[in-house]
């Protein structure tokens, strides 16, 4: 089952607002097998209105519209629609008396204004409010149906939930649509195609989208069947693809923090972990912070900036920074080292690099990024190039710093 | 002159991802007079884009699209759009040069899956990105023209700033909007709209909004005027009375980072910074070495999130975390005069705290702050409490070391 979604207000033209109202539908609605086929916002305008649901309903017969049913006169989404199904406005007291009863509970005098949200097209069904003041509407014909709903978000979601779901899960006959997103990183979009392309022939029915991010690439894959567990099969069996091809790039599903995953095999190892960091400035260490709880892994580390902290306080020789440069193999296994020593700690990760927009050279352009991990005295470096501005490369760099940290402790066994 | 908008891609209508590039196109034409009358998303589907389109073009003649020119097999837009505008797509070799340079210089191989994105509808002007691999494309005739913009959002809105929005200044001609942002920190929008409620009324064209997040609430106001002048005026007039009445809680206009002030500050009294950071964990260092260029005053920090590190780098002595906790007026200071000392800067800034959810106490309940300034060895520390979530207070609490060391150096004279 097809549907149509309009959400209503000048507002949401001007762009001061962010329309979270159509995602939210289009979410609630794919759980029960009723697809959003298309969105629309259209203006508080009756023609615009009128036009933008005529259209919807000639293309799906199933329109969901949020906004505009408030008591201003800018709230005139009821009367357009009415119009266009040629029903007039009736004033229902019931209505008016529970709306009443509603501004009585507050110690408040119901205003004149909002008698005209007492108002029902003739034949609507009313779907009651109790989270606001402005019920939802359901208008139906031979065209089709159109769903009215308030634009402010709360309200809009519990009717969506109360009143809009258990009638449409009756009408969509059980098609449900099933979603799992595989998170992978340090692998571009274009190599991963290459690897991943024929996923959607081989498991059907499936479809695969790539959704690029600073952080990596997520793959989501979405099964559509009238058999929960056949769409739940055809994912498992696209997940297991995924994972096999795109090997340790893939390093969980969800919304899984690559951090949190570093955090959670440091600790089934036993073992803390300090950071040392040139040019991400404190990312890295931001990022193994987000996660609540993280300080039984996690001791700190040093942000050394300035190559005279690198020598200072991570013991970095000064003959490395000389001959190699701040930005190199040397340099980042010192930082490495000298920060688990001096933090005391055996597994130090440490990041340097050239963010630009200044600073690149022709040996070491802007995106050059060394990055080392020291465990237990040994370190491992490698060496990475990244595209973008200088906010991209420092998320990307220190991304890149925790899923080095996490293949080098892949490669140890755990418990140790 | 009036355009609509669709952003294209399946994700979108799944409800997974939000468009903001729908409001941010809204927003930034509005600037230039031109008005979005409506806005539609669509899926992946070449009849749903070249329907979406048509239907654009005969209601108002211009269309702006974003997403779906990427080169994976689900980026249909350049072919729907190019057949209805019956033109054939051209390899053009030009194109697939920049980006085979493109990825030499990241050190890799172009795939050959990224020929698509050097094929152009034939007549189409090309709008070179030099921030991605899709170049924006402009198609246009008797009915009308379509301006194909990529749906990553930087990329858009880079093109969108130097390809789009010149041209269609031109074209838009007549009245102007023009609005400036007054950026505030460490005050509540409650206690700014007591002070400022009247400003709207006092000068005339205006409108203020107050737009608040985790750095403070910016304070945006509009002029509308034919003369481009009085609006400017209308705009100056606001801004003094904004910072007359917010005083040092003002720091900055537009997109000004507070990181920035301070290193300017920093810069203009010869004083370098480094940075002591528990529960922010490495987010005060991210935030000032955003900006480029941040090296030569601010040479680094450490990250004290475990307490030995404290007394370890910092030396902090264990009598002050016995006796007083790591949160309190004791540590912070030892921990700004630490790092001051041991990175041999004139300027520490340090911040200790309880970000959540768990370790809060009665007496020190989750999102009390403590923070300190330490110049040429004396301290002065600062306590506040933060609302909101583990990352909220994570982000005030580094806004609020930035506001900390702006009001000390402030307090200072420049050139010292």
């Amino acid at each position: 089952m097809n549907v149509e979604v309009l959400t209503i207000g000048t507002e949401l033209l001007l762009g001061f607002t962010i329309d979270t109202n159509g995602a939210h539908i289009a979410r609630t609605l794919g759980e029960i097998g009723v697809q959003v086929v298309r969105r629309a916002s259209v203006g508080d305008r009756g023609q615009e209105i009128r036009d933008a649901v005529q259209e919807s309903l000639a293309r799906t017969g199933a329109v969901v519209t949020t906004g505009g049913l408030g008591p201003t006169r800018d709230d005139i989404t009821k009367r357009a629609v009415a119009d266009l199904y040629g029903a007039p406005l009736d004033f229902r007291e019931d209505i008016w008396q529970a709306l009443v009863e509603r501004f009585a509970r507050l110690g408040r005098v119901a205003p004149a204004v909002n008698r005209l949200q007492a108002e029902v097209p003739r034949g609507a069904t009313v779907l009651p409010n109790k989270w606001g003041t402005a019920p939802g509407l359901w208008l139906e014909d031979a065209r089709g149906f159109v769903v009215m709903l308030p634009g402010v978000p709360r309200e809009m979601r519990k009717l969506l939930e109360h009143e809009v779901v258990p009638r449409l899960r009756v009408r969509a006959g059980g098609r449900v649509i099933r979603s799992r997103i595989v998170r992978t990183s340090g692998i571009p979009e274009s190599l991963l195609a290459e690897r991943l392309g024929d996923i959607e022939e081989r498991v059907s029915p499936l479809t695969l989208a790539y959704l690029p991010g600073y952080d990596g690439v997520d793959l989501r894959l979405t099964a559509w069947d009238t058999d929960l567990r056949e769409a739940d099969r055809a994912l498992e069996a696209g997940v297991r693809l995924i994972n096999e091809r795109a090997g340790d790039h893939a390093y969980g599903e969800g919304d899984t923090d690559l951090a949190a995953v570093l955090l959670d095999q440091a600790r089934a190892r036993g073992l803390r972990i300090a950071v040392a960091e040139s040019c991400t400035g404190g990312l890295l260490g931001k990022r193994l912070t987000d996660t609540p709880g993280s300080s039984d892994v996690f001791v700190g580390g040093v942000i050394a900036y300035a190559n005279e902290v690198k020598t200072s306080l991570l013991d970095v020789e000064p003959v490395l920074l000389e001959r190699h440069g701040a930005v190199s193999a040397e340099v980042v296994c010192a930082m490495a080292l000298g920060v688990a020593k001096r933090l005391g700690v055996p597994f130090g990760i440490s990041v340097t690099g050239i963010a630009g927009p200044g600073g690149g050279t022709e040996a070491k352009p802007v995106g050059t990024i060394w990055l080392a991990t020291a465990l237990q005295g040994t370190t491992q470096a490698t060496h990475i190039m990244l595209p973008g501005s200088r906010e991209e490369i420092r998320l990307r760099a220190a991304q890149a710093g925790l899923l080095l940290g996490v293949r080098r402790l892949s490669a140890t066994s755990a418990g140790r």
